[in-house]
């Protein structure tokens, strides 16, 4: 798919949902679209667009991939209103990204919009951006190799007495010196996560309020999730999942690791944990509900006996197996349970699992995958073994 | 000050502001009051205040400070509108943190409040954080310290052919080992600087758009700030601008360096620099107005007749010299041309001033400093200098 043709579809997704006019200012959106993330006003309506730039004219016109006749230097959100009066739109349907555009941003430009109706435009975004195009999905395989840098890096310095945050910090500069891009995305006003989750041994069992996933403690509790002060011990088990970022696509993927060999009731549990992911790739296919997944997920558990471990202990079990995934770590659509949403090809998703046995602890194995029309392609290169040191 | 007395502090701002109940749903200002960055809402009146615990209210009753009793579990929005009716408070002004509330929850929470006005009371939030108690300066120093750790490691591996992304991952690991948090805050919805800026050779010349300063030009156009690909050469300047943060509290500090022996008139920009810097500091104490301490930096250029580098080259020159700084990395005040605000004893600032000569490159020097009565502390403890390696 041209990326060109990307603000063609969404033109079609506004002429459907009745929207006049959209103006995108997140920059997620904006390079979405334009291929920029500097500070821009995209305008689009069901027959034209221009991208308003606010600030680095000179990054814009190097990056984007617009027709240079669509760029206006030095905008506002005034220059909006203005550029769309003289194309005789004043008083319809304005679409904004009413999920993440701040209130008083929102009041801000209701006011300069006066007698426009606000609707929000991130649905149809996002439903756009769930389908991935080609190039996209190579970014995503970039930033899965990256994460594997990540990986193999535990599997050379985990070792007794080490904390979780030297083994974070290690991981860290693996992702770095492999490309990783500094930063991850969330479509989140409000989420601090650290780098990323990394837990051992009793920590397994602390579930902060983020996410019911395991999500270790973090250094206080100003950032209470990563990897915290705790020494990894003999015979620990280590959950490891540190995302990255390359050229703004995501990777999202968990390994387990035991310092020491694994227990049989260990390895029973994590290979029973693989059979369940196992069984969730391949129920994934073009056409299939988030809920289907779920449940197939769901029913192997029990199958395999283990049904009381699944997606955590209560009162924190998780009641999904895999989300989406792109320019945010987090996207639409999420395997939630009784979820009627219908996967379609070229998705590409998460599917993260984890058992938590009262006694024995966590193990959790995450991946991403690209959704196809009969099947899914595992996007991950790390083995998906419980490593063991 | 007593960690406790927060929230009265915020009672008497609540009653001189007409605000009769307020919700606070941020993690940086719920973190602030109540000592848990745990998902809550910290419900505040003039008279009154309870903490509604959304999730991990295990978590929450080990961290907060605040008496038990005012803690609630498994609340919602609902639970908060119920409560307040029990006391009486039906119909009146109610503040949100409007300046990052996203719009969609911000209606989610006025249709549960229907009657109630909805006013902004970020300000007021803001205006109490901006003065420190020694409590939270002690955790500034921490963060000071952890970036000296990341000064050091750039003196031991600056070298010819390094990439900036290289220079950075070592840095970045170096702040990590020594306890940085892995995430900086912003109060901004859509701020994505990488790990933070660096910049090296012809790079200082090009200024990303989301701030007039020196920013790097990233690894890709997704995140068009920090460090680059680029390989570092034989006389480059590289400016190291590349934030921490301690149990929540950040250091934001910049520092010069030279590959090889700094050049005479290099030498003598970063000294105009280091005068100018040191007239600020100087210049500092409770009373002031920001305007004030803005112009006597720029006269200061005057004097030395760097005026012309003094922040940057035409359109990127930027208009201040400086910003608050505590939970999250930039906070007001900011130390703005023609800003008639006044410092008070007990704020933390950055002083943070750049030259760019178009010939030259760029300098930049930033530090953590404290307003005292009579003047100010440097927090800072990486040596004020430009380096030569």
């Amino acid at each position: 798919m041209d990326k060109g043709a990307r603000v063609k579809n969404l033109q079609r997704r506004l002429l459907e949902s009745d929207i006049d006019a959209a103006l995108l200012i997140h920059s997620r959106d904006v390079y979405y679209y334009a291929g920029t993330a500097q500070p821009c006003i995209l305008v689009v309506t069901p027959s034209d667009y221009f991208l308003i730039v606010r600030r680095a004219l000179d990054f814009v016109l190097n990056e984007t991939w617009l027709e240079n006749s669509k760029i206006i230097g030095n905008g506002s959100f005034k220059e909006a209103r203005g550029r769309l009066n003289a194309i005789g739109i004043n008083h319809e349907r304005l679409g904004l990204e009413m999920d993440i555009v701040p209130t008083e941003l929102f009041l801000k430009i209701t006011g300069i919009f006066g007698g426009f109706q606000p609707v929000d435009v991130s649905g149809a975004i996002m439903a756009q951006r769930m389908q991935k195009d080609p190039g996209e999905v190579d970014l995503v395989r970039t930033a899965c190799r990256i994460m594997k840098a990540g990986h193999d890096r535990v599997l050379e310095v985990l070792s007794e007495g080490l904390t979780e945050l030297d083994l974070a910090a290690e991981v860290e500069f693996a992702h770095r010196k492999a490309g990783h891009e500094g930063i991850l995305s969330f479509r989140n006003f409000d989420f601090y996560i650290s780098r990323g989750p990394l837990s051992s041994g009793e920590n397994l069992f602390k579930v902060s309020g983020f996410t019911n996933t395991i999500t270790g403690t973090g250094l206080s509790p100003a950032v209470p999730a990563g990897p915290s002060g705790r020494k990894i011990k003999w015979g620990d088990l280590v959950v490891v999942d540190i995302p990255t970022c390359y050229h703004g696509y995501h990777c999202d993927e968990t390994r387990t690791y035991v310092l020491g060999p694994a227990n049989p009731p260990v390895a029973d549990l994590f290979e029973a944990l693989r059979e369940i992911s196992d069984t969730v790739i391949a129920s994934l296919r073009d056409g299939v509900t988030c809920g289907e997944i779920f449940d197939a997920a769901y029913a192997h558990a029990q199958k395999l006996g283990v049904a009381e471990y699944f997606l955590g202990l209560p009162p924190r079990k998780a009641n999904f197996v895999g989300h989406g995934i792109g320019l945010d770590a987090n996207e639409p659509p999420v395997l939630f349970q009784d979820s009627s949403f219908i996967l379609r090809s070229n998705f590409v998703l998460t599917v993260e699992i984890h058992l938590t046995h009262s006694q024995h602890g966590a193990v959790k194995l995450e991946d991403v995958v690209l959704v196809k029309e009969n099947g899914a392609e595992i996007l991950s290169v790390t083995p998906r073994d419980l490593f063991s040191i």
